[in-house]
């Protein structure tokens, strides 16, 4: 392979960029650490993915800068009528080398982690899984035959026709690539959203969490927040209970200051949606644009959503909620035919839709496990999903008041 | 599209060759008249079809020469351990150039006729219906957008992955490309016994009845006779019902001489298998390697042939039965599942082989329609493969003892 797998620093998740700019103005200082984790146990990974390799695709990473038309394509970004990034942020960019990665292989399972400033490591999250997935699938090919090849890539080509089948005739289904992390390979990638753009109107499918397909393919990058913002900020707010618990509400009144109404989609579940819908104000319910759900059951996270907006007196009509745990053309279907017209369904769709040839697909994560020498937690609507020290966990259940994902002590 | 779909005169079916050294030496002054026919009615040809393409194909064909390196792979092919084709043959072919075609094209209908003697108008056939459904399903396509063409090519390598996987868990069954006719495209054609080819040891895809792709990928070229070697001998016979009927045995007896074992597999149902069987002598069953089926029902045949074997008092379980007609996959698994090991199976494949990629197949034929002047009949254990004038259809029923394709009056 003469080309590295990354080819551009903005071949990562428009909330990196997003989280990028906040955490640079609000959190300039704080060191933390990514760990990567494999939570498919069936496959040893380090049994596919060499030391070589990996270390030749994350070194290439390291080698990059941003360019110049990068730079410019996210300076021309603008939401709520206005540019999204700041200058002080370009020239941050401009100068960014990605920290160093620290790497353990030992033929079976990979230990790979990211230390340095939030500002600088969160970067690598989108990076470094979409590097380890397309490791993965090219040495699961390796042995094939030229046919077993491209019998694979037509699989790829006929779900992927049959996706696009279900959606025309169901036009109303709005929804955006949510697939960078774990995709087959970023030439795959890049087919899926080529194909979806070319055949799909741009009501339909409304853009790309990838900001390198964006820019190359004229699409709306699409994102906001992810967890770990919730995490570090918790971690950071020190040891006490009210601290942790008030981290939470914080960080969606700062983000809201930030970035106005269009990117206050409040994703719900780091320290489980129980919380989040007894915390949530309603001047917040009535602020922020919309919810995301990404754990737990997804047609009772709406009803619950509804419910909730119902009784603050919201007209939920308004409102967003984005889908994107998990997602297939089923699933998708269904949550629009339980939700459409009731709520603004957004789908973020992710692995199936840029991996879904046949191979299955793996469960690979980049979690930040400490911000400020902490340890961090997150609980999720799912137990499964839940990461950090358990003692931690043990704490943070406490103080969120968490039901294992159930919303028996909410009253929404 | 700068090249031509049929770029070489060998890009035809072999039995085209097989029967062409036949006729050069024993029928060589016949006047014949071959017609094309859409047997697919739904389908208006001329309307996807246009004159100006057909007429461009048809003429880039007869512009074709053999060329040196094609006649000399016919000159190497060996049957019985020695030259199949005589150098007499050879030097036919080398100045042949296809008679002309009579083309009449009123934008739904296509009328397309290739008059001449015998023994040049007989290349015409594979190469016209090749020509016809290649043009057909690029019209097909044209108004697709390019990733609808990417799924129709993709479906139909996941069908063909699909047929291999079959086969290699089933790698007693033994089967030829016999798809030329019918073939989506050349390229196609080409991609599909290629593949076939990669994945699959010879001892099961044994070869091609295409000459062409037999040269060049190193396969065995595969074929014997058709039905136009009986329909023609017929008509040349003359009127009487003694003669139309002996015609049948003495192509046979004629073609052995010629031949020998390798290439004695008899057509079986050009005036019905029932007569095919009355008329077969016991030294006739000894000496042919097998029987072709083509038409009517495959387990019903297969069993009147061991039935037929087993009376005459030969060992079934050397002769082989070439299987035909419409297979796919399912087909040939049930017919092996029936018949292996008790007598030699051999699935000619050829329609859902090299054009099942979802657009649907035309049935386009080019028959031989007269000879010396007489109209041709074939009777086929389908009916609806029967063609012919009404009273000659009438007339060769009376001489066969044809009952459509029924057994009842025959004693296998």
């Amino acid at each position: 392979m003469s080309e590295p797998i990354i080819v551009s620093l903005l071949d990562a998740d428009f909330y990196k960029f997003t989280m990028g700019q906040f955490v640079l103005k609000r959190f300039p200082n704080v060191p933390v650490r990514y760990e990567f984790k494999n939570r498919t146990k069936r496959v040893l990974l380090g049994k596919f993915v060499s030391e070589e390799d990996l270390r030749k695709e994350l070194d290439a990473v390291r080698d990059l800068r941003f360019r110049a038309e990068e730079l410019e394509f996210l300076r021309r970004i603008e939401t709520n009528g206005k540019r999204l990034f700041s200058e002080d942020y370009l020239l941050f960019l401009k100068d960014l080398e990605l920290p160093p990665y620290d790497l353990k292989h030992n033929g079976e399972t990979i230990e790979l982690s990211f230390s340095g400033s939030w500002r600088e490591a969160i970067y690598w999250e989108t990076l470094a899984l979409s590097i380890a997935n397309e490791l993965y699938y090219r040495s699961a090919m390796k042995k094939m035959t030229a046919f077993e090849k491209d019998a694979i890539f037509a699989e790829g080509t006929v779900r992927l026709a049959e996706k696009i089948r279900l959606l025309k005739e169901n036009p109303e289904i709005v929804f955006s690539d949510f697939g960078t992390r774990r995709r087959f390979s970023r030439l795959w990638h890049d087919y899926a959203v080529t194909s979806l753009a070319a055949e799909l109107p741009k009501t339909q499918f409304i853009g790309t969490s990838n900001v390198y397909l964006a820019m190359k393919h004229g699409l709306k990058p699409v994102g906001t927040m992810a967890h770990e913002l919730f995490m570090a900020a918790a971690a950071i707010s020190g040891d006490g209970d009210e601290q942790i618990r008030q981290s939470h509400n914080d960080v969606l009144k700062t983000w809201r200051e930030e970035y106005g109404e269009d990117l206050s989609i409040a994703l719900t579940d780091t320290f489980g949606s129980e919380f989040f819908f007894n915390d949530m104000t309603e001047e917040q319910a009535r602020n922020w644009k919309g919810l995301r759900q990404d754990s737990g059951s997804p047609t009772q996270f709406g009803e619950k959503a509804i419910q909730f907006y119902r009784e603050k007196g919201v007209d939920f009509r308004q409102k967003t909620i984005v889908f994107s745990d998990g997602l297939d053309i089923n699933t998708i279907l269904m949550l629009y035919r339980q939700f459409n017209g009731r709520v603004k369904c957004v789908f973020g769709w992710g692995t199936n839709l840029t991996n879904d040839l046949g191979l299955g697909a793996l469960s690979l994560v980049v979690k930040v496990v400490e911000a400020n020498g902490r340890g961090t937690v997150k609980l999720s609507d799912n137990p499964a999903k839940a990461t950090g020290k358990p003692e931690d966990v043990h704490k943070y259940k406490r103080i969120f008041g968490y039901a294992a994902g159930e919303y028996k002590e909410c009253k929404y």
